[in-house]
């Protein structure tokens, strides 16, 4: 596949040459490559946020496309590194739970993880990349991004199979995403992401509120009543469902983060009117 | 068109996913396509700025190159989303002035944009992007560059016809630049941009002074005499044509700006010697 | 070459839009050339930094890349610029030492410079690039990166030959690196680069210290224990071998840097115990 899409997340910013040495490793391999950068600006090992961003940009991607995450406080110790396979894309993570929104969260790994079988083709599959023939010839201990994983998205572009990668698994970690809890009328849950313009996005999903007709919402004493269609709309702090599919809190032209104080893991209550 | 540029601009930044969403979706309808960043640190909604940028780049780049450019506070109302053809280069952007320094400077609006014409083939025409057909089959009311934008560019890319995305208009929203005036020996400007180097660009174009042997410029109670040709040549705060083609203030080894104090609108004044 | 991969390392940040405008004029030359960005995030004119970068990520891409580095105060003024041949890669370079950590450390410009040679093919040759034919029309007196070196580069991307590019020269500049140095059983140092991670990266190369079995490392007055084999191990402040193949201190989840107020240019100790 000359024209395959591989997309890049890590947390290893912009300004080493981290990325360009792991997109040189890439290009070494498979020269028609497209590379696309997510981000890299991913905070340093905040595993969840990276795992938030995955989620979030995977699915706008055509199928077939190879992302490649790595936000890896494990590296060099013995967490796995895995190629996971899920509707239609494909996943180069670290075992740390940096997949975590990129699977469908109401099952169990042993549901949704089975050996492949051409009955099931887009089944969800994972394997643990075991088979050091697609590494680079030196591993580093700290940066299995450069001479494990970018070899292995390169190979696996051109066709390399999984199994020759590596060996199936059925079970691999995912982070504690805090369920949303409704005591009465009123939902509890978090701030999940605060993102460049300051719009605070919260773990509550659009689907959430689909029976609520009006609702206050209320983060760190400060309440907004109802939500706006766009952020051009209403004045000052306003809750609306945003490009994520999930509830957020905006201030128009301004930082609804900065206002509230808001910070990832704050929590939020949701009251039906 | 397989081969085909198209270059991003936005204020959508780096460390969220946006941008690579965006490319996801161009990908999904025209895999051949090379993605080419802009910028997307122009700092939030403030199109002034991302028009400068947009402004400075575009011509670098070879014909028919499509340039997605979206800051846009009013994303979700009723601005619209235009496509702009001007000098065989291709503009997307909202409706908001971003597309300002990117036209000549010196005709109105209905001199320039004139339904196409085989006669005129690189005259300039504009659209407004109302065919949804070729948007995203959902499109959110806070992020037009996913939905619309990133869209129409990849179906522009190969081959449908600006006719078939939108309907030919005849005005568009221009920021307004303010005009350089002379009083006397005086010329009166401002501070157009500030560069990561600190260099002050000026809205003074290197034409406005063929005339002007000699000059003084006078920038928030600070002087400097004369122009020199190179960064490296003079000592301290110097000014020169910069790359831009605008009459710059740049401090050797050092930030003129932070020098200055200077910031985006500041007075500037050139005095003939 | 279409499929050719030009590799850009810059100070130009990403707020501007000077990238964009250099890759416009490559694109405008050789479409079909693969453009990879190593960093544009080096601190406006540090060579050195620059030099370190570039020296740590060229080696990872493929054979026949072109590297085009533009970190660059002397812009404008008669420093020459470059065209270098070396392992297989070519260098586009100011000639300020930007090229130091790709040449090898242990030869003289004269032994490695040579004129080409059908028997020594893959010898190291250097051009200074005088054929203004394949520069820019118009050459700004601040902006060589776009009006020199990228035309230069995706015309070189083409086929035309270094000859014709310009003319071999023998010497060029380099940046003084200091030697290491034992005075009994304590080896002198110092801090080369600290990244994202706030990992302090020294002068010592692993090399240095295969006859070491123990040692202690002392910074700023704090002393730290033997070398640990990942970041992951050991706790707190640790030494290992990175990723770069020199000694790095580190900090398990946080910054080393913070933590030992380490900079550039500090003194290491090293003792053998």
């Amino acid at each position: 596949m000359p024209g395959a899409v591989i997309t890049l997340l890590t947390d290893f910013g912009l300004t080493d040459s981290y990325v360009g040495a792991m997109k040189g490793v890439v290009l070494g391999i498979n020269p028609g490559v497209q590379l696309v950068d997510l981000t890299h600006q991913v905070p340093p090992q905040e595993v969840h946020q990276g795992a938030f961003l995955l989620g979030q940009a995977w699915s706008f991607f055509p199928a077939w496309t190879i992302h490649l995450a790595v936000v890896d406080p494990g590296v060099g110790t013995d967490r796995r590194a895995l190629l996971v396979n899920g509707k239609g894309h494909w996943f180069l993570v670290p075992d740390n739970g940096l997949i975590t929104f990129a699977l469908p969260p109401e099952q169990t790994d042993r549901d949704i993880f089975q050996p492949y079988s051409a009955d099931v083709p887009d089944g969800f599959h994972a394997y643990a990349l075991t088979n050091q023939r697609y590494w680079r010839q030196s591993v580093s201990a700290t940066f299995h991004g450069r001479d494990i994983f970018a070899p292995v998205a390169a190979h696996f572009s051109l066709g390399v199979t999984p199994e020759e990668l590596g060996e199936p698994v059925d079970t691999l970690t995912r982070l504690a995403v805090p369920a949303l809890q409704w005591q009465g009328d009123t939902l509890q849950a978090h701030v999940l992401y605060v993102d460049r313009f300051g719009n605070v996005v919260t773990t509550v999903p659009a689907e959430a509120l689909v029976s609520v007709t009006d609702m206050e919402l209320e983060l760190n004493g400060i309440r907004v009543r109802g939500l706006v269609p766009t952020y051009a709309q209403g004045d000052g702090l306003v809750a609306l469902i945003g490009s994520h599919g999930y509830v957020e809190l905006a201030l128009t032209n301004g930082s609804a983060a900065d206002d509230l104080g808001a910070r990832v893991g704050d929590e939020l209550l949701i009251r039906r009117c």
